[in-house]
């Protein structure tokens, strides 16, 4: 398996539109935004070389973001890896013993297929695996 | 300004020894070990597509790294984004009325020039931007 790049960081916000001005101001700029219902959340795109900055809001107080804001604040809340055969990476992982959040793909923004290893998998960071959707 | 590629994410750990294997895992390999005593950390970084992952291990209990560690775990400690002019950036955010932990760029890992913005000015994340070192 090989994580080939960043695909983005995911980074709990209380309001998007509070928050898009810093990035604007290091000269990134919003591309897409889009409810993600399963998450319970609202997510901002924001471009940077091949990679993004995800800002995540939270619509209901029992979204995992809004229980990540209270705990710890806003900050930075997951990195997210592009893989190219989202499949084996899974099958992978689960043969080295790393503990997986969902056991099967889950469909994320963007029509992307990702998992989510446990934090403690992570030494306390979160980290995601995305897979592109095929081409339309 | 344009911050034009995430440069790196930098994460706290107790050990990069025992954290090392989860990236490798995920197909990233370590490429450059450094001491930075101005931070009081050795820092690990493996290439992720045009990005790194910059895992941080404090050399001190009084090291900034060593205190996040106490207060929150280890975890994602900063993002980095990589621009052309440094001096310019600081400039323009000062202008902005952006926060910075330190007022001129100060020399990171790999000869980098670098700044911190104040983690108040970027909503609980704490932001880094660095310039490339001149070709050698």
């Amino acid at each position: 398996m090989t994580a080939y790049k960043i695909d983005h960081i995911g980074i709990a916000v209380v309001s998007i539109d509070d928050a898009v001005p810093v990035y604007r101001a290091l000269g990134l700029e919003e591309r897409h935004r889009e409810e993600v219902p399963a998450q319970k959340v609202v997510t901002a795109f924001l471009p940077a070389g091949e990679s993004r900055i995800e800002l995540l809001e939270p619509t209901s107080e029992d979204s995992p973001v809004a229980k990540f804001l209270k705990k710890r604040g806003p900050g930075i809340h997951h990195v997210c890896f592009a893989v190219r055969d989202i499949d084996g990476a899974v099958s992978d992982l689960r043969q080295r013993g790393f503990r997986l959040i969902n056991s099967q793909p889950a469909l994320g923004a963007d029509g992307k297929r990702i998992v989510f290893l446990h934090p403690d998998a992570g030494h306390g960071v979160l980290i995601e695996l995305s897979e592109d959707a095929p081409e339309k």
